[in-house]
Protein backbone atom coordinates (compact mmCIF):
# COMPACT_ATOMS: atom_id res chain seq x y z
CA UNK A 1 0.00 0.00 0.00
CA UNK A 2 2.93 2.61 0.84
CA UNK A 3 4.23 1.76 -2.93
CA UNK A 4 0.67 2.14 -4.16
CA UNK A 5 0.52 5.60 -2.47
CA UNK A 6 4.28 6.64 -3.75
CA UNK A 7 2.80 5.86 -7.60
CA UNK A 8 0.03 7.94 -7.33
CA UNK A 9 0.79 10.83 -4.81
CA UNK A 10 -2.60 9.66 -2.72
CA UNK A 11 -1.63 9.10 1.05
CA UNK A 12 -2.54 5.70 2.90
CA UNK A 13 -5.42 7.19 4.78
CA UNK A 14 -6.78 8.10 1.72
CA UNK A 15 -6.50 4.52 0.20
CA UNK A 16 -7.77 2.93 2.89
CA UNK A 17 -10.78 5.10 2.83
CA UNK A 18 -11.08 4.37 -0.56
CA UNK A 19 -11.44 0.88 -0.50
CA UNK A 20 -13.72 0.94 2.79
CA UNK A 21 -15.85 2.85 0.65
CA UNK A 22 -15.70 0.51 -2.23
CA UNK A 23 -14.23 3.06 -4.28
CA UNK A 24 -11.55 0.62 -4.74
CA UNK A 25 -11.23 -3.07 -5.14
CA UNK A 26 -9.02 -4.75 -2.29
CA UNK A 27 -5.66 -6.20 -3.58
CA UNK A 28 -4.90 -9.59 -3.57
CA UNK A 29 -4.05 -10.85 -0.31
CA UNK A 30 -0.69 -11.85 -0.26
CA UNK A 31 0.50 -12.09 3.95
CA UNK A 32 -1.61 -11.47 6.81
CA UNK A 33 -0.94 -7.66 6.96
CA UNK A 34 0.49 -7.25 3.17
CA UNK A 35 -1.42 -6.88 0.04
CA UNK A 36 -0.37 -6.50 -3.68
CA UNK A 37 -1.77 -3.94 -5.82
CA UNK A 38 -1.37 -4.11 -9.39
CA UNK A 39 -1.69 -1.57 -12.47
CA UNK A 40 -5.26 -1.22 -12.40
CA UNK A 41 -5.05 -0.58 -8.62
CA UNK A 42 -2.77 2.63 -9.98
CA UNK A 43 -5.19 3.80 -12.75
CA UNK A 44 -8.55 3.78 -10.23
CA UNK A 45 -6.64 5.69 -7.90
CA UNK A 46 -6.04 8.13 -10.38
CA UNK A 47 -9.12 8.22 -11.80
CA UNK A 48 -10.41 8.34 -8.23
CA UNK A 49 -8.89 11.16 -7.67
CA UNK A 50 -9.51 13.30 -11.28
CA UNK A 51 -12.99 12.94 -10.25
CA UNK A 52 -12.45 14.65 -6.59
CA UNK A 53 -9.91 16.91 -7.29
CA UNK A 54 -10.47 18.24 -10.79
CA UNK A 55 -14.09 17.40 -11.44
CA UNK A 56 -14.72 18.77 -7.60
CA UNK A 57 -16.90 15.58 -6.56
CA UNK A 58 -17.41 14.72 -3.04
CA UNK A 59 -16.57 11.07 -2.21
CA UNK A 60 -19.91 9.76 -2.15
CA UNK A 61 -20.94 11.30 -5.82
CA UNK A 62 -17.70 10.13 -6.74
CA UNK A 63 -18.59 6.79 -5.55
CA UNK A 64 -21.90 6.84 -7.56
CA UNK A 65 -20.56 7.89 -10.61
CA UNK A 66 -18.02 4.78 -10.43
CA UNK A 67 -20.72 2.51 -9.68
CA UNK A 68 -22.91 3.68 -12.97
CA UNK A 69 -19.35 2.56 -14.44
CA UNK A 70 -18.89 -0.36 -13.10
CA UNK A 71 -21.90 -1.95 -14.09
CA UNK A 72 -22.00 -4.07 -16.91
CA UNK A 73 -25.09 -3.14 -19.61
CA UNK A 74 -25.75 -0.22 -18.73
CA UNK A 75 -26.75 1.85 -21.33
CA UNK A 76 -24.60 4.72 -22.04
CA UNK A 77 -26.89 7.94 -22.06
CA UNK A 78 -27.85 6.45 -18.46
CA UNK A 79 -24.13 7.18 -17.63
CA UNK A 80 -24.26 9.94 -19.47
CA UNK A 81 -27.08 11.49 -17.17
CA UNK A 82 -25.21 10.04 -13.47
CA UNK A 83 -22.00 11.61 -14.82
CA UNK A 84 -24.00 14.99 -15.72
CA UNK A 85 -26.19 15.36 -12.39
CA UNK A 86 -22.83 14.37 -10.12
CA UNK A 87 -21.31 17.43 -11.18
CA UNK A 88 -23.78 19.85 -9.13
CA UNK A 89 -25.49 19.20 -6.92
CA UNK A 90 -27.79 21.55 -7.22
CA UNK A 91 -31.34 21.80 -7.83
CA UNK A 92 -29.99 22.76 -11.51
CA UNK A 93 -31.36 19.55 -13.00
CA UNK A 94 -34.56 19.11 -11.21
CA UNK A 95 -37.90 18.43 -13.38
CA UNK A 96 -39.54 21.89 -13.65
CA UNK A 97 -42.94 21.32 -13.39
CA UNK A 98 -45.62 22.24 -14.81
CA UNK A 99 -44.04 24.06 -18.06
CA UNK A 100 -43.35 27.49 -17.41
CA UNK A 101 -41.90 30.45 -19.54
CA UNK A 102 -38.36 28.82 -18.85
CA UNK A 103 -39.67 25.65 -20.01
CA UNK A 104 -41.47 26.97 -22.77
CA UNK A 105 -38.10 28.79 -24.27
CA UNK A 106 -36.05 25.70 -23.59
CA UNK A 107 -38.50 24.01 -25.96
CA UNK A 108 -38.36 27.21 -28.72
CA UNK A 109 -34.80 27.22 -28.40
CA UNK A 110 -34.23 23.38 -29.08
CA UNK A 111 -36.55 23.78 -32.06
CA UNK A 112 -34.59 26.31 -33.44
CA UNK A 113 -31.49 24.43 -33.10
CA UNK A 114 -33.12 21.41 -35.07
CA UNK A 115 -32.00 19.00 -31.94
CA UNK A 116 -33.86 15.82 -31.01
CA UNK A 117 -34.51 15.46 -27.04
CA UNK A 118 -36.62 13.93 -25.15
CA UNK A 119 -38.57 15.71 -22.53
CA UNK A 120 -36.88 14.34 -19.47
CA UNK A 121 -33.62 15.39 -21.06
CA UNK A 122 -32.36 17.32 -17.10
CA UNK A 123 -30.37 19.92 -19.51
CA UNK A 124 -33.90 21.00 -20.79
CA UNK A 125 -34.85 20.99 -17.00
CA UNK A 126 -31.52 23.47 -15.97
CA UNK A 127 -31.92 26.06 -19.37
CA UNK A 128 -35.52 25.97 -18.09
CA UNK A 129 -34.18 27.24 -14.44
CA UNK A 130 -31.87 29.36 -15.58
CA UNK A 131 -34.11 31.87 -17.40
CA UNK A 132 -36.84 31.49 -15.03
CA UNK A 133 -34.57 32.56 -12.66
CA UNK A 134 -33.45 35.90 -14.74
CA UNK A 135 -37.48 36.24 -15.23
CA UNK A 136 -37.33 36.41 -11.20
CA UNK A 137 -34.37 38.33 -10.81
CA UNK A 138 -35.58 40.88 -13.94
CA UNK A 139 -32.51 40.40 -15.91
CA UNK A 140 -33.30 38.93 -18.99
CA UNK A 141 -31.18 40.87 -20.68
CA UNK A 142 -28.53 38.87 -19.55
CA UNK A 143 -27.92 35.41 -22.04
CA UNK A 144 -30.50 37.57 -24.31
CA UNK A 145 -28.17 35.99 -27.09
CA UNK A 146 -29.33 32.11 -26.08
CA UNK A 147 -28.74 30.81 -29.85
CA UNK A 148 -24.70 31.60 -29.99
CA UNK A 149 -24.47 29.73 -26.21
CA UNK A 150 -26.09 26.92 -27.77
CA UNK A 151 -24.07 27.34 -31.02
CA UNK A 152 -21.34 26.70 -28.55
CA UNK A 153 -22.66 23.91 -26.73
CA UNK A 154 -22.88 21.79 -29.89
CA UNK A 155 -19.52 22.55 -31.08
CA UNK A 156 -18.37 21.06 -27.86
CA UNK A 157 -20.91 18.68 -28.00
CA UNK A 158 -19.59 17.45 -30.97
CA UNK A 159 -15.65 17.63 -29.55
CA UNK A 160 -17.19 15.51 -27.05
CA UNK A 161 -18.95 12.91 -28.89
CA UNK A 162 -15.79 12.39 -31.14
CA UNK A 163 -13.97 11.41 -28.64
CA UNK A 164 -16.54 8.68 -27.61
CA UNK A 165 -16.93 7.49 -30.87
CA UNK A 166 -13.35 6.83 -31.29
CA UNK A 167 -13.27 4.59 -28.55
CA UNK A 168 -14.04 1.04 -29.30
CA UNK A 169 -15.02 -0.24 -26.15
CA UNK A 170 -17.81 0.05 -23.85
CA UNK A 171 -16.56 -0.30 -20.56
CA UNK A 172 -13.75 2.04 -21.59
CA UNK A 173 -16.61 4.44 -23.42
CA UNK A 174 -18.52 4.70 -19.91
CA UNK A 175 -15.28 5.67 -18.16
CA UNK A 176 -14.78 8.52 -21.65
CA UNK A 177 -17.88 9.92 -20.81
CA UNK A 178 -17.59 10.09 -17.25
CA UNK A 179 -13.77 12.04 -17.63
CA UNK A 180 -15.35 13.67 -20.37
CA UNK A 181 -18.01 15.00 -18.68
CA UNK A 182 -16.51 15.67 -15.29
CA UNK A 183 -13.30 17.41 -16.61
CA UNK A 184 -15.36 18.81 -19.67
CA UNK A 185 -17.69 20.97 -17.63
CA UNK A 186 -14.01 21.95 -15.92
CA UNK A 187 -12.32 22.72 -19.13
CA UNK A 188 -15.29 25.01 -20.91
CA UNK A 189 -15.66 26.62 -17.41
CA UNK A 190 -11.48 27.57 -17.40
CA UNK A 191 -12.07 28.12 -21.40
CA UNK A 192 -14.73 31.06 -20.85
CA UNK A 193 -12.89 32.31 -18.11
CA UNK A 194 -9.38 33.10 -20.19
CA UNK A 195 -11.70 34.10 -22.95
CA UNK A 196 -13.86 36.26 -20.53
CA UNK A 197 -10.51 38.29 -20.25
CA UNK A 198 -8.97 38.58 -23.65
CA UNK A 199 -12.66 39.79 -24.82
CA UNK A 200 -13.18 41.89 -21.90
CA UNK A 201 -9.84 43.91 -22.70
CA UNK A 202 -10.96 44.35 -26.45
CA UNK A 203 -14.13 46.14 -25.09
CA UNK A 204 -12.85 47.84 -21.99
CA UNK A 205 -9.50 48.18 -22.27
CA UNK A 206 -8.75 50.11 -19.15
CA UNK A 207 -10.82 48.24 -16.02
CA UNK A 208 -13.80 50.42 -15.41
CA UNK A 209 -14.60 52.13 -11.99
CA UNK A 210 -17.77 52.65 -9.86
CA UNK A 211 -17.86 56.54 -10.91
CA UNK A 212 -17.77 55.25 -14.75
CA UNK A 213 -21.30 55.37 -16.07
CA UNK A 214 -23.46 56.73 -13.37
CA UNK A 215 -25.42 59.76 -14.16
CA UNK A 216 -24.61 62.63 -11.57
CA UNK A 217 -27.81 63.47 -9.60
CA UNK B 1 -41.00 39.93 7.21
CA UNK B 2 -43.58 37.19 6.65
CA UNK B 3 -44.40 39.39 3.49
CA UNK B 4 -41.24 39.28 2.34
CA UNK B 5 -41.39 35.80 2.63
CA UNK B 6 -44.84 35.55 0.78
CA UNK B 7 -43.30 37.81 -1.89
CA UNK B 8 -40.02 35.72 -2.33
CA UNK B 9 -40.79 32.17 -1.89
CA UNK B 10 -38.13 32.14 0.96
CA UNK B 11 -38.80 30.65 4.27
CA UNK B 12 -39.12 33.59 7.57
CA UNK B 13 -35.88 31.07 8.91
CA UNK B 14 -33.77 31.30 6.08
CA UNK B 15 -34.36 35.39 5.52
CA UNK B 16 -33.19 35.56 9.27
CA UNK B 17 -30.63 33.28 8.70
CA UNK B 18 -29.26 35.50 5.58
CA UNK B 19 -29.83 38.84 8.01
CA UNK B 20 -27.61 37.42 10.76
CA UNK B 21 -24.48 36.44 8.34
CA UNK B 22 -24.88 40.46 6.39
CA UNK B 23 -25.94 38.98 3.09
CA UNK B 24 -29.01 41.13 3.37
CA UNK B 25 -29.56 44.57 4.58
CA UNK B 26 -31.53 45.33 7.71
CA UNK B 27 -35.19 46.61 6.87
CA UNK B 28 -36.33 49.35 8.28
CA UNK B 29 -37.55 49.03 12.22
CA UNK B 30 -41.36 50.53 12.62
CA UNK B 31 -41.86 49.31 16.15
CA UNK B 32 -39.88 47.06 18.25
CA UNK B 33 -40.70 43.99 16.63
CA UNK B 34 -41.60 44.90 13.16
CA UNK B 35 -40.00 46.00 10.16
CA UNK B 36 -40.39 47.46 6.74
CA UNK B 37 -38.55 46.14 3.52
CA UNK B 38 -38.90 47.21 0.12
CA UNK B 39 -38.15 46.63 -2.93
CA UNK B 40 -34.51 46.61 -2.83
CA UNK B 41 -35.14 43.77 -0.32
CA UNK B 42 -37.01 41.75 -2.39
CA UNK B 43 -34.13 41.71 -5.29
CA UNK B 44 -31.68 40.99 -2.85
CA UNK B 45 -33.30 37.91 -1.03
CA UNK B 46 -34.00 36.45 -5.15
CA UNK B 47 -30.13 37.36 -6.16
CA UNK B 48 -29.22 35.31 -3.05
CA UNK B 49 -31.34 32.34 -3.93
CA UNK B 50 -30.12 32.25 -7.56
CA UNK B 51 -26.46 32.14 -6.17
CA UNK B 52 -27.42 29.59 -3.94
CA UNK B 53 -30.43 27.21 -5.69
CA UNK B 54 -29.44 27.69 -9.56
CA UNK B 55 -25.54 28.72 -8.85
CA UNK B 56 -25.24 26.15 -5.90
CA UNK B 57 -23.26 28.15 -3.92
CA UNK B 58 -23.13 27.99 -0.33
CA UNK B 59 -24.10 30.66 1.77
CA UNK B 60 -20.85 31.45 2.85
CA UNK B 61 -19.72 31.42 -0.75
CA UNK B 62 -22.93 33.43 -2.14
CA UNK B 63 -21.77 35.90 0.97
CA UNK B 64 -18.16 36.14 -0.32
CA UNK B 65 -19.89 36.89 -4.04
CA UNK B 66 -22.08 39.74 -2.83
CA UNK B 67 -19.37 41.49 -0.51
CA UNK B 68 -17.39 41.95 -3.85
CA UNK B 69 -20.25 43.28 -5.74
CA UNK B 70 -21.31 45.43 -2.79
CA UNK B 71 -17.62 46.98 -2.60
CA UNK B 72 -17.05 50.03 -4.09
CA UNK B 73 -14.13 50.73 -7.13
CA UNK B 74 -14.07 47.22 -6.91
CA UNK B 75 -12.57 46.63 -10.65
CA UNK B 76 -14.55 44.53 -12.55
CA UNK B 77 -11.74 42.40 -13.43
CA UNK B 78 -11.73 41.42 -9.58
CA UNK B 79 -15.24 41.08 -9.30
CA UNK B 80 -15.02 38.43 -12.60
CA UNK B 81 -12.52 36.38 -10.60
CA UNK B 82 -14.29 36.13 -7.07
CA UNK B 83 -17.46 34.86 -8.87
CA UNK B 84 -15.49 32.31 -11.69
CA UNK B 85 -13.85 30.83 -8.01
CA UNK B 86 -16.72 30.86 -6.52
CA UNK B 87 -18.13 28.26 -8.67
CA UNK B 88 -15.55 26.00 -8.17
CA UNK B 89 -14.40 24.79 -4.55
CA UNK B 90 -12.11 22.42 -5.93
CA UNK B 91 -8.35 23.13 -6.54
CA UNK B 92 -9.18 23.55 -10.31
CA UNK B 93 -7.89 27.45 -10.47
CA UNK B 94 -5.69 27.37 -7.85
CA UNK B 95 -1.78 27.91 -9.47
CA UNK B 96 0.23 25.50 -11.28
CA UNK B 97 3.91 25.62 -10.54
CA UNK B 98 6.17 24.84 -11.30
CA UNK B 99 5.10 24.70 -15.58
CA UNK B 100 3.86 21.62 -16.26
CA UNK B 101 3.24 20.10 -19.60
CA UNK B 102 -0.34 20.97 -18.85
CA UNK B 103 0.78 24.93 -18.57
CA UNK B 104 2.65 24.74 -22.04
CA UNK B 105 -0.23 23.19 -24.01
CA UNK B 106 -2.56 26.05 -22.35
CA UNK B 107 0.24 28.54 -23.43
CA UNK B 108 0.01 27.21 -26.95
CA UNK B 109 -3.35 27.04 -26.77
CA UNK B 110 -3.64 30.88 -25.56
CA UNK B 111 -1.08 31.63 -28.60
CA UNK B 112 -2.85 29.96 -31.26
CA UNK B 113 -6.12 31.73 -30.33
CA UNK B 114 -4.68 35.04 -30.45
CA UNK B 115 -5.57 35.38 -27.14
CA UNK B 116 -4.20 38.14 -24.73
CA UNK B 117 -4.45 37.39 -21.41
CA UNK B 118 -2.39 37.30 -17.45
CA UNK B 119 -0.30 34.28 -16.92
CA UNK B 120 -2.17 34.24 -13.93
CA UNK B 121 -5.88 33.92 -15.39
CA UNK B 122 -7.79 31.31 -13.14
CA UNK B 123 -9.01 29.67 -16.61
CA UNK B 124 -4.91 29.31 -17.69
CA UNK B 125 -4.06 27.15 -14.49
CA UNK B 126 -7.54 25.57 -14.92
CA UNK B 127 -7.28 24.58 -18.34
CA UNK B 128 -3.49 22.94 -17.41
CA UNK B 129 -4.97 21.32 -14.35
CA UNK B 130 -7.56 19.37 -16.54
CA UNK B 131 -4.87 18.42 -19.73
CA UNK B 132 -1.92 16.93 -16.59
CA UNK B 133 -4.90 15.22 -15.29
CA UNK B 134 -5.82 13.51 -18.72
CA UNK B 135 -2.10 12.95 -19.04
CA UNK B 136 -1.82 10.98 -15.85
CA UNK B 137 -5.47 9.07 -16.87
CA UNK B 138 -3.32 8.14 -19.68
CA UNK B 139 -6.60 9.93 -21.64
CA UNK B 140 -5.41 12.72 -23.32
CA UNK B 141 -6.98 10.80 -26.26
CA UNK B 142 -10.06 13.03 -24.63
CA UNK B 143 -10.72 16.57 -25.31
CA UNK B 144 -8.07 15.71 -28.01
CA UNK B 145 -9.74 18.79 -30.27
CA UNK B 146 -8.76 21.40 -27.66
CA UNK B 147 -9.03 24.09 -30.08
CA UNK B 148 -12.75 23.11 -30.29
CA UNK B 149 -13.57 23.84 -26.99
CA UNK B 150 -11.83 27.25 -27.37
CA UNK B 151 -13.73 28.38 -30.10
CA UNK B 152 -16.92 27.17 -28.46
CA UNK B 153 -15.59 29.19 -25.04
CA UNK B 154 -15.03 32.27 -27.57
CA UNK B 155 -18.27 32.33 -28.77
CA UNK B 156 -19.91 32.07 -25.26
CA UNK B 157 -17.37 34.62 -24.01
CA UNK B 158 -18.43 37.58 -26.61
CA UNK B 159 -22.24 36.22 -26.04
CA UNK B 160 -21.23 36.97 -21.83
CA UNK B 161 -19.74 40.18 -22.51
CA UNK B 162 -22.34 41.76 -24.60
CA UNK B 163 -24.47 41.74 -21.71
CA UNK B 164 -21.98 43.38 -19.74
CA UNK B 165 -21.70 45.95 -22.08
CA UNK B 166 -25.02 46.52 -22.58
CA UNK B 167 -25.25 47.77 -18.95
CA UNK B 168 -24.29 51.38 -18.33
CA UNK B 169 -23.81 51.25 -14.50
CA UNK B 170 -20.85 49.61 -12.98
CA UNK B 171 -22.96 48.32 -9.57
CA UNK B 172 -24.96 47.06 -12.35
CA UNK B 173 -22.46 45.55 -14.20
CA UNK B 174 -20.86 43.82 -11.22
CA UNK B 175 -24.26 41.98 -10.39
CA UNK B 176 -24.48 41.18 -14.42
CA UNK B 177 -20.81 39.79 -14.34
CA UNK B 178 -21.78 37.59 -11.02
CA UNK B 179 -25.10 36.46 -12.49
CA UNK B 180 -23.75 36.00 -15.34
CA UNK B 181 -20.92 33.75 -14.26
CA UNK B 182 -22.53 31.84 -11.96
CA UNK B 183 -25.75 30.89 -13.93
CA UNK B 184 -23.82 31.22 -17.10
CA UNK B 185 -21.42 27.86 -16.15
CA UNK B 186 -24.84 26.38 -15.05
CA UNK B 187 -26.43 27.24 -18.64
CA UNK B 188 -23.51 26.16 -20.87
CA UNK B 189 -23.18 22.93 -18.64
CA UNK B 190 -27.39 22.25 -19.15
CA UNK B 191 -27.51 22.87 -23.41
CA UNK B 192 -24.29 20.77 -23.61
CA UNK B 193 -26.16 18.02 -22.06
CA UNK B 194 -29.13 18.82 -24.14
CA UNK B 195 -26.52 18.68 -27.27
CA UNK B 196 -24.51 15.72 -26.03
CA UNK B 197 -28.01 13.62 -26.45
CA UNK B 198 -28.78 15.16 -29.82
CA UNK B 199 -25.58 14.14 -31.07
CA UNK B 200 -24.87 10.82 -29.65
CA UNK B 201 -28.73 9.80 -31.36
CA UNK B 202 -26.86 11.05 -34.21
CA UNK B 203 -23.82 8.86 -34.24
CA UNK B 204 -25.31 6.22 -32.22
CA UNK B 205 -29.23 5.57 -33.11
CA UNK B 206 -29.55 2.89 -30.29
CA UNK B 207 -28.50 2.83 -27.32
CA UNK B 208 -24.62 0.74 -27.24
CA UNK B 209 -24.65 -2.21 -24.48
CA UNK B 210 -21.63 -3.52 -22.82
CA UNK B 211 -21.18 -6.18 -25.33
CA UNK B 212 -20.87 -3.96 -28.65
CA UNK B 213 -17.39 -3.79 -29.84
CA UNK B 214 -15.84 -6.06 -27.87
CA UNK B 215 -13.74 -8.75 -29.82
CA UNK B 216 -14.76 -12.15 -29.24
CA UNK B 217 -11.76 -14.39 -28.17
Amino acid sequence: MAQLSEATGVTVPSIKFYLREGLLAAGERTSANQASYGDEHVARLRFIRALIDVGGLSVATAGEVLAAVDTPDMPLSYVFGVAQRSISDTTLFAAVDPATDGTRAADALIERMGWHVHPENPGRQGVARVLDTLARLDRTDIFSDLDEYARAAEIVARADLASVARRGEVGDMAETVVVGTVLGDALVSALRRIAQEHVSFELFPAPPTAHEGIEPC
